[in-house]
């Protein structure tokens, strides 16, 4: 397993000409709306946007302008250096492609095309072929088979779909295009930015555990995530997840478990899924967050990005209403969690500011009666729940704040949105200064009555934020995670 | 356990009077905004605006006036009749208001207030003392210590933040008030409106089962839904529930299956949560479509509502990508669902009108290269997969509309947002004829590149919908408990 090519070790130049590249060449690129090559070059050319000293080239022998670019008839004819080749002809003129480029002096290729490997034996004579190329020629190059690349940071990117992600701390590494772009799009719209993007496709060349080791000593990566069908470098990627996930959290979808997902990873990307039971034991020791969709991976990068961890798994949950206690106690004690039992001290308290009706325990329940308009006490009690010793995180179904009177015809209007909106950034800087006061993580559990007007205030530029779940599940879901990584951490640090 | 006062049988003119009333009196109403008293007079009021001829009286001994209505010192100072009694005052008093109702002749009363068998023994015994009023002055009431209730076609509510739900199909018993709004708002968003809510709270006189019988007949109800934490009449509850599934769906969220999520459903609405292996198979034996959130239980109410239910459990996925159709097959099998063997005709036709590349299988991966602009390959793939006699259900994560061309800009400008719109209602239409010609059920995965502008036309009253789901294994989960049900209701109909 460890005689692959891609164990070469794959020089820093070669990173900067993929993710920074000051010169360009989409081959392959057209006029069609909607066709791979017509994104591609949309998307590489937006680099020249962010640094006017790039140089994007079209290249396509049948047309002789497209998206206004003058068309170059082969790489060859562009007359200035090219440092990165994206690629998108079909396949059998692929190693024609390559071997051009290598000629060019071509350092880096995202090979988009598909037809290699995973459609059988003469793609993979085909696939072997490119290999061979750019080992000879000195190029590395990305899939082939892939959704292509991005760099949200300076724009290059090959991948349409994800190029027009806003930069952030998140990096991506998909063996999936489609889901590469689901789980980048469902990030953004969870107020989180990219780092790198990589559909790593049939990773011919590049192996996803090259693409892991850059991003380790990445500067613009916070966390790791990953969408994986099988791996063809398991003793590295284990080694190297063991170093990175002390550093950097990785949170990974892992898929092909059952007999027919298995066998449509193969021929998806030619992947060979694996025993589920070895990706298990495997991905727990080495500290790595075993994700079940999309939506739990940005569920729990979205928590890492901004609270801190837990010391332990011991919770405390505010509500304002019994029926959400319970299903959400129940859903804390499925996935591992414990419902805390709160000091005398803080329970004293409790009793002195709430009606005697309250539940006198954890949940913490202020039973409904006095929900609205009470800001005081339900931030009281959140603090006293924050502050208690025996609460190492707490779970919050009271919204950061409280309804508003309506305006004097009982709608919605202007300016009542903008007092709640005003009202709710108040409540969630409260919130933000409890995480920091007792530094332990803070979930909220968003529902119909305490969604704010125009969205939530999300974005990490902002500072810390208090992540918001759809329902009690979920948040319980990520806070199991929270704390077995940083039970994890403990135990790896005191090794 | 069948001798409680509850199994008293309920008059039919009692659940007329509860849903229906012609004259309402809301003891306990005032003026602060966001208070229980508030919500229940304005819930109230709503019912006038449907029916000119109802009366809402506030009655509150304390204000002259209250939300521009002539305010009652008793609800013996009205001098015209009052069929339903909506009291919103202290625990303490609620047995002398009980009381006076009964002198008045009121037939059915709504007890939201709490403080009752839920705090202790104290408590207990003013609940008994109410039980006694009830039973001896003919009365019937629903809590105390609940959320109220509403009748989304006749407006007659007294639970404000459900009252305000449009019409439909779905009817939902909830123990608890916060929930019971957060499932109905779901539902809401999904398209579904109401025909019946009740927050059952305390059930010291109308028992869960009470009301379940009473949908059972109920011709506005076509779906049951429940949030239960415990039951109070177990064995009536089988009986009916087996009855009713052969008629109507039932499907629940049962809490309380762990010792926490138990003991705080005790302290809640004062239920046994009871052994969950009981309540597990006691729901499998009765056709129970037992559902883990809120949002499951919407995911499947969408779909009983629209679709046929599938003659077996083997399933095609068609794809536009192939990690998309790996997820997707794994969900899927997890649930217990067959990724089904294509027959020897459909692949011949698909072969004829695919590209080569395509996975030549199911799930059917038509590899992206073509995903836009090719609606008539995809929807000719979508109709052999439909028409497939090993296939029972389809999942299709393509969208029902190709991407149209940007204008002019480059950016999503009225005109296009249109067209899409226009297409995507065309693209809808065709797939609902596919289901109407085929008679099985078609789910969508709606994911980010396939987001109508402006919401999905999702209204029942317009015909069949097709379900759409945010991720596969929500799709794959509800598939499962329609392939379950079916399963369920042949067995029974062939017993």
């Amino acid at each position: 397993m460890n005689t692959s090519y891609s164990l070469w070790p794959v020089p820093d130049i070669f990173w900067k000409s993929l993710f920074d590249a000051d010169s360009i060449a989409v081959i392959g690129a057209n006029n069609i709306f909607g066709s791979w090559g017509f994104d591609a070059l949309k998307s590489a050319r937006a680099s020249t946007e962010t640094d006017s000293r790039k140089e994007v080239y079209a290249v396509n022998p049948n047309a002789p302008e497209i998206q206004g670019l003058p068309s170059y008839k082969t790489v060859l004819d562009i007359s200035g250096p090219v440092e990165l080749a994206i690629i998108v002809v079909p396949a059998a003129i692929v190693p024609s492609i390559l071997r051009q480029c290598v000629q060019k002096g071509v350092r880096a290729a995202v090979i988009i095309s598909a037809g290699f490997a995973e459609t059988g034996e003469a793609g993979i004579r085909l696939e072997t072929e490119l290999v061979k190329i750019a080992k000879e020629g000195g190029l590395r190059f990305v899939g082939p088979n892939c959704l292509g690349h991005a760099d949200a940071h300076t724009r290059v990117a090959s991948a349409g779909v994800v190029s027009r992600i806003k930069p952030g701390p998140l990096a991506l590494l998909s063996q999936s295009g489609t889901l590469g772009a689901s789980i980048s799009h469902l990030a953004a719209d969870a107020g989180i930015g990219l780092s790198k993007f990589v559909g790593t496709g049939n990773e011919a060349n590049l192996h996803f555990e090259d693409y892991l080791e850059f991003l380790s000593r990445d500067k613009d990566t916070r966390i790791i995530t990953a969408y994986i069908e099988g791996l063809r470098e398991g003793r590295r990627f284990f080694r190297l997840s063991r170093e990175i996930t002390l550093q950097k959290p990785i949170v990974a979808m892992k898929v092909g478990s059952t007999g027919e997902s298995s066998r449509a990873a193969k021929s998806h990307t030619g992947a060979l899924a694996g025993s589920d039971a070895v990706y298990a034991a495997a991905f727990k020791q080495a500290g790595i967050i075993r994700v079940e969709d999309e939506e739990e991976l940005c569920d729990v990068a979205v928590a890492l990005l901004n609270q801190p961890l837990p010391r332990g798994n011991r919770v405390g949950i505010l509500t304002m209403g019994g029926g959400f206690g319970v299903v959400t106690a129940e859903a804390c004690e499925k996935e591992g969690l414990k419902i805390a039992s709160l000091e005398p001290a803080t329970l004293a308290k409790m009793d002195a500011i709430l009606p005697p009706r309250w539940s006198h325990g954890n949940p913490v329940d202020l039973v409904g009666i006095k929900m609205m308009g009470e800001d005081a006490t339900t931030s009281s009690c959140l603090s006293l729940l924050m502050a208690d010793n025996n609460v190492d995180a707490v779970i919050s179904l009271l919204p950061p704040v409280a309804a508003l009177p309506p305006g004097a015809n009982g709608n919605l209007e202007l300016e009542r949105l903008q007092a709640i909106s005003s009202a709710y950034r108040k409540g969630m800087d409260f919130l933000k200064l409890q995480v920091k006061l007792n530094n332990k993580p803070l979930l909220l559990i968003r529902r119909f009555f305490n969604r704010p007007p125009g969205g939530t205030d999300v974005s990490p530029e902002q500072g810390r934020i208090i992540p918001e779940y759809r329902n009690h599940r979920r948040a319980a879901r990520v806070l199991a995670h929270l704390a077995w990584y940083s039970r994890y951490l403990d135990y790896r640090r005191n090794e």
